[in-house]
């Protein structure tokens, strides 16, 4: 398979050269005369740089920027024509000017500039076992050098994704320093709605208690108040999930037209309904582990215990009272099955089930068991609520109980939804969607 | 890397058109005088489709069938000697008499007809991670036309699979319109023995309340009835899982060799088998969950505080019972760690974690913990039933208590692979699928 | 794509003909007059092993290295210049000294022997789906060879992984017989704690109670100890994972350097932090389930009832205890989110999610989230400990409660983790790790 150079005798040019040993090519490595020899894997050649350069077409430059420099006054004239592979990253964005790929050319016109393998970590290039997934991003300007890279990048079992021309070298830089761009919209709006059903229902329930009946239940911050926050944020997220594919029904209905962009923001929020549905499940998640230990709190079964003291003293039984039990038993098991959907959408959503099945059934899974999970998560709040709000104690201080907050969002999809899906609308749509004029 | 053409700018079209510029082609986009230019992504051109065709050799067809006839028309002669890319989809399965493929074949003879990328969605082209699992299917009659359309899918950072001649174009457009084909008998049999089971333990537990004792106890339906349905059709469908494989042992001695065909309903069974498995562990989160909110229902805090209340007036404390003690603190940790391997076997069904493990591996989960899964929930059914079948009450109306049912095919299957795994049988067993004469 | 021959008619022979029929190979099977002819797949043809040979350029070897001396003898000539295929594996390690392509190649000198496939079964050749992530692993010594080899695989739909010379057959076939290799330490670790543990606490909890208190407590087994014994395990194991990476600091503080390499037992220790923390989430997993059934059990029930009873008895209702209510809400509510992060832990290592992040996200989760989980855990322990470490009755038998031994670890490294997150320490660890000198 022919001699490939490494400039560099650091992490990554060792593990990129054992890589490259491993599959069958021979190593050179150029190197001041580096302390770290023991370190480098047996079979390959350690040389300076100037003469390491003579003896590959392609080098590969495993050094930090900074020290290009250096590299451009020992070995400047060597590298003149071949291939050098840039696979350096920066510390942060907008570092630099231009890209590392972009100023390694520029010091080094002579040569064929292909940036590549920096968005893999010296460590999967040691590792690796029979699943082929990484993808080596690739860009650069002479299509010949694109060619041997990927070649070399197909050798080392990984797949090659062509990125085009080395313009594009910034965004593959700029990639290894994301930190889950697309997070961070779901994971603020969950904050915000947390914090603000937390000071909510803190003032409603443990404040209008110290204030108007002089007890002190802060205990309940650490359990019972968590167990209303996460629920009502959980089920107002899931709801943000669909409101956008209902929005786009409309206005594709109003266009008459697919071929409109939307607005920007919708867009957006399009984009990371993925995103958002991942954290309204833990949230659900959290609701559910919150709801198992009830229980077991002290506070439970104190108050277990002293009500059936209190029932003995007063030598009465309360009777059974069998509406209260399907009520009940009813929520509770509305709310399991909707878990269960919930978490099947979360499977569906791991990248490998994903890519095993097909668009149709996608869909079928994220857009009708979706809206039934929506359903089903609104439903048992509706019947975990059911007359509570005709009682006047539920409106201290004139706020409404949580779980009607919880309800408004929902109960909007639920409804636009039921419009979209009514056949004469449905048939509109579908029309629009497929895009016959 | 050349100059590609797509006709059609809609969704697919348009996406296809991004997707490849990012990888450093040129893209012309053949239209009639379309509407959407704006939505066209940045550096394509748009011509007449006839004056489109002379710009590339490479043509992706990204309308519907039901426009060839049109593009016939307009482009014929141009697109002679092309390679046509039929991307197309239909609405439902058989709604042509021959395939897309084959119909643009027709239509235009002298081209090179290859069907690909109507499995990949427009949306997968336009997002697109690190993840390089997508498999691009492809077909086509000839080879060099085939042989530029891999070379493409390659840039694009796919996965080709050729799956033959263009007489397969049928199959892989088939394919997107498959819904869960491998989960239809599974989910039928879950549905049906669900059902089963629901009107036997309904008759046999509320209705005989009703009508011997006049008791209306029908809101243990949502609960207490689901949590025996649940966790019996799973036991049961888990020990299907393990049947197919035993009879196929037994076959395999009786035949003498492994080289004689199953009987096709038996290869469907094992065909299905992972699908099985994994309703059934569906069912039994579903029981799981259930049972832990057994202790905070209505229902089960008034039986306890009733039963205290009770014990009190008659002025007597129950003695602890140790053997009690013993055997529900058994039920529940055998049937906490049969789920555990439960989960174990779902976790390694996951297609990422799969292709990481060797098949010896695989087996070894699969296999062996799989039968000690189902060996820990059959004795979980049983420490749970204990001594109840030697009570005349547990025969209603002389229907067998669930439980009882639900051991049958367990237990049927461990004696099988209890026999099967004897020595002597086991050495027949090897011998015969080593498949030395 | 032209013809490719197989030797051996056998499952493995099978399962490749039929892929190479579908993906438009010609496919000639050289067989002994063999009895499965019904099973080949269509458009095969058979014949014997010479005159199959002369069909082909490359032959695939699907028969057993016993049977390759009766090749040599039948079809020795025909082969000589062929690209022969060796998939095959053998049934334990070191069965024969040297590997089986060396050995055919030592037969037929004349062949190009090519060591590949035998990583993947029968059975994923003939399925698969859309998802193309196993990795077919090749050696070989003739580049030429194993070219023709990567095409095949490729058009098969696979990816190929060049793994150099033929001498490294022998770990591609050793590759098969692995169980678990990484697994192993984790897994004996776990028993070791988990059975001293469970000793150290029976002797304890129950034979304490059976010699001093004559009381007959065993039952307790099944639950109550199963649940001290995980979760301290579990604890201590989430520790073991973070203790190498602040060890490694401290070295590399030291050492003054990072290219100075760790003492072995350091290494491997680092390169099973993965499997320790998916034992330990294991771990973590049981105890939460046994946590959870706690209410159901007869003994607690039992208790509550009696306490109850007793309390009407001396007609005294305890007061509610307010700093009780914090404490075991807080840890209950730390401990599940704490459970959360553990599993949000397991999540990314699953490898398509860990596939779809880059390095600093999956270190964001796995260093920060994971010592944060660290810390939520060491501090649920902490408050269920609480004051219990300054009465006397905690110390039977001069025996430390579990808790207490569960805690050294953890507060140990989170102890070391705190002092290099100081700024001066940091700079200076962080200055060396990026290896500038
Ligand atoms: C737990 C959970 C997990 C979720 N996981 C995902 C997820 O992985 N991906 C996701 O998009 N949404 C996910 N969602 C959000 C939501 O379920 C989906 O976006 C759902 O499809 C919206 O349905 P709709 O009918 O409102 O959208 P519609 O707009 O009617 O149609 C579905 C939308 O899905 C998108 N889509 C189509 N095919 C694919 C595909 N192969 N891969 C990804 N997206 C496609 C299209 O943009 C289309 O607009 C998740 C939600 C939850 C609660
Ligand atoms: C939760 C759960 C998940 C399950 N997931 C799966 C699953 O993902 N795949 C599955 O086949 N069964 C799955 N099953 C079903 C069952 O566990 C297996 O089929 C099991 O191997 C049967 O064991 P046996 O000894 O009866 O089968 P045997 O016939 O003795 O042997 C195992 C069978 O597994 C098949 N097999 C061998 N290697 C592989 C491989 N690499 N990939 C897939 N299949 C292979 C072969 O056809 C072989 O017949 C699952 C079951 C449960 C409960
Ligand atoms: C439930 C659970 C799951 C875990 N899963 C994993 C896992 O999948 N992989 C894992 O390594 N550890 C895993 N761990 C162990 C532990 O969380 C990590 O090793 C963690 O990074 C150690 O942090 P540190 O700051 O001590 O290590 P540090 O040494 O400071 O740095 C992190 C280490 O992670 C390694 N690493 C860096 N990038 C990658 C990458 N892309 N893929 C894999 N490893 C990389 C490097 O060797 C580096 O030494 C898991 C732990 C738990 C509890
Ligand atoms: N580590 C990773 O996981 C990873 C992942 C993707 C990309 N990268 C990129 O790969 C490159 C190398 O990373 P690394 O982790 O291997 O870094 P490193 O360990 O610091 O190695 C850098 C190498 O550069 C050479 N060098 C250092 N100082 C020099 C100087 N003053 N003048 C000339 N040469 C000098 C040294 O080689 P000699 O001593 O032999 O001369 C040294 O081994 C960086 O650009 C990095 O962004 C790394
Ligand atoms: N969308 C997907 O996710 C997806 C996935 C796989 C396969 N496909 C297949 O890709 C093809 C295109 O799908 P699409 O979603 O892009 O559809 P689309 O949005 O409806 O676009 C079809 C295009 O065909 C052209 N067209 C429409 N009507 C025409 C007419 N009467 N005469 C001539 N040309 C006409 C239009 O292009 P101009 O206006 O520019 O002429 C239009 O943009 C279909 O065969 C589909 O099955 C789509
Ligand atoms: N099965 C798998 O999943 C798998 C996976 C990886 C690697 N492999 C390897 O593939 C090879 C074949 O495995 P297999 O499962 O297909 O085995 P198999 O079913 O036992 O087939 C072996 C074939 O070898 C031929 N053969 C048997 N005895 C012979 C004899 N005495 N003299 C000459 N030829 C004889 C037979 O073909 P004819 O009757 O047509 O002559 C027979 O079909 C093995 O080396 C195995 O290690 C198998
Ligand atoms: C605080 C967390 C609590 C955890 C609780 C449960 C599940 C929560 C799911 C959130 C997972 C987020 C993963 C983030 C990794 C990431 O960024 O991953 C990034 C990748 C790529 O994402 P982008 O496309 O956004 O870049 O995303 C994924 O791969 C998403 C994987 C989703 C996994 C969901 C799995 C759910 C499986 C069911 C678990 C069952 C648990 C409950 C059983 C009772
Ligand atoms: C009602 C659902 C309730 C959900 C409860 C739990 C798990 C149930 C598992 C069923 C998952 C089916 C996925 C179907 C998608 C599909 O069709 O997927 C299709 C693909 C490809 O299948 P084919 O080969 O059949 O085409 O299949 C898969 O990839 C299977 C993935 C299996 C995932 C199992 C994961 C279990 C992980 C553990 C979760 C822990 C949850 C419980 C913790 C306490
Ligand atoms: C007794 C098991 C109890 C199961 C309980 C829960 C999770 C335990 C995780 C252990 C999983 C080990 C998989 C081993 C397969 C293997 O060897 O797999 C081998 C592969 C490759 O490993 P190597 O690199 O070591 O070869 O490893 C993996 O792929 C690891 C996959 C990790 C999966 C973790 C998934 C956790 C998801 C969350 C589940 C939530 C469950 C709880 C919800 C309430
Ligand atoms: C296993 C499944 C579930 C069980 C057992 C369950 C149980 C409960 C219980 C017991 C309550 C009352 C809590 C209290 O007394 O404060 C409750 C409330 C609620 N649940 Fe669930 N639930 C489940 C799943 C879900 C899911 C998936 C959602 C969707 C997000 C959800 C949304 C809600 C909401 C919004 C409330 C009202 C919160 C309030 O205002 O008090 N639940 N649930
Ligand atoms: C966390 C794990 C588990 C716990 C705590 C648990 C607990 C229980 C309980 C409390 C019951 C009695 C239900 C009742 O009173 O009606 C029960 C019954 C049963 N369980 Fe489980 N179980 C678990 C896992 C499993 C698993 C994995 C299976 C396998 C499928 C299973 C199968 C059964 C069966 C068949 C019954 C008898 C149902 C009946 O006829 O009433 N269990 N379990
Ligand atoms: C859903 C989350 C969790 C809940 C509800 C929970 C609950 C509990 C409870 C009730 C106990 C007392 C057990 C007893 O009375 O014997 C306990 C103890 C303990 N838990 Fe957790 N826990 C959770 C998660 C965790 C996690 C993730 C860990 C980390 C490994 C952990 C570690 C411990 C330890 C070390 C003990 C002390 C065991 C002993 O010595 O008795 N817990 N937990």
């Amino acid at each position: 398979l022919g001699t490939v150079c490494i400039f560099g005798t650091g992490d990554f040019g060792r593990s990129l050269g054992m890589r490259l040993l491993q599959s069958g090519y021979g190593v050179v490595f150029g190197s001041r005369n580096s302390r770290n020899f023991s370190l480098l894997p047996r079979g390959a050649q350690v040389l300076p740089h100037a003469e390491a350069a003579h003896t590959a077409q392609v080098i590969f430059i495993a050094m930090h920027r900074e020290h290009y420099d250096f590299l451009c006054q020992t070995a400047g004239e060597a590298l003149a024509g071949k291939v050098l592979v840039d696979v350096s990253n920066n510390l942060r964005r907008n570092q630099y000017p231009e890209s590392n790929a972009e100023h390694l050319h520029q010091l080094i016109p002579a040569a064929f500039v292909v940036k590549a393998f920096n968005t893999v970590s010296a460590w999967s290039l040691q590792s690796g076992g029979l699943d082929a997934n990484r993808q080596v991003l690739i860009c650069g300007d002479s299509c010949e050098a694109k060619q041997i890279v990927v070649d070399i990048t197909h050798s080392l079992g990984f797949t090659a994704l062509d990125k085009g021309s080395l313009r594009a070298a910034r965004e593959l830089e700029d990639y290894p320093l994301q930190l889950f761009p697309l997070w961070k919209l779901p994971i603020t709006l969950a904050t915000c709605l947390t914090a603000f059903f937390f000071f909510y229902l803190l003032a409603r329930n443990v404040i209008y208690a110290a204030v108007n009946d002089r007890k002190d239940i802060s205990f309940q911050i650490m359990v019972s108040l968590a167990n209303k926050v996460f629920p009502i944020v959980s089920l107002i997220m899931l709801a943000l999930c669909y409101l956008p594919g209902a929005m786009a029904g409309f206005l594709q209905l109003y266009n008459g037209t697919k071929y409109r962009r939307f607005p920007a923001w919708l867009d957006r929020w399009m984009l990371c309904r993925k995103q958002l549905g991942l954290v309204a499940l833990a949230l659900a998640f959290l609701h559910v582990l919150y709801t198992l230990i009830i229980p077991m709190r002290y506070y439970i079964r104190h108050r277990l215990s002293d009500w059936t003291i209190s029932q003995i003293k007063l030598n009465k039984t309360e009777a059974f009272d069998t509406t209260m039990a399907w009520r009940t038993d009813s929520y509770f098991s509305i709310g399991i099955v909707g878990f269960c959907f919930y978490i099947l959408l979360g499977i569906t959503s791991l990248p490998s089930v994903s890519n095993n099945i097909n668009w149709r059934e996608f869909r079928f899974i994220q857009s009708k068991l979706g809206h039934l999970t929506l359903f089903l998560c609104t439903t048992h709040a509706f019947l975990y609520g059911w007359d509570k709000f005709l009682r006047p104690s539920a409106y201290k201080w004139y706020l409404l109980p949580g779980y009607m907050l919880a309800l408004v969002v929902p109960c909007v999809v639920l409804v636009l939804k039921l419009v979209l899906v009514t056949p004469c609308v449905d048939r509109a749509v579908t029309r629009i969607r497929q895009g016959w004029e």
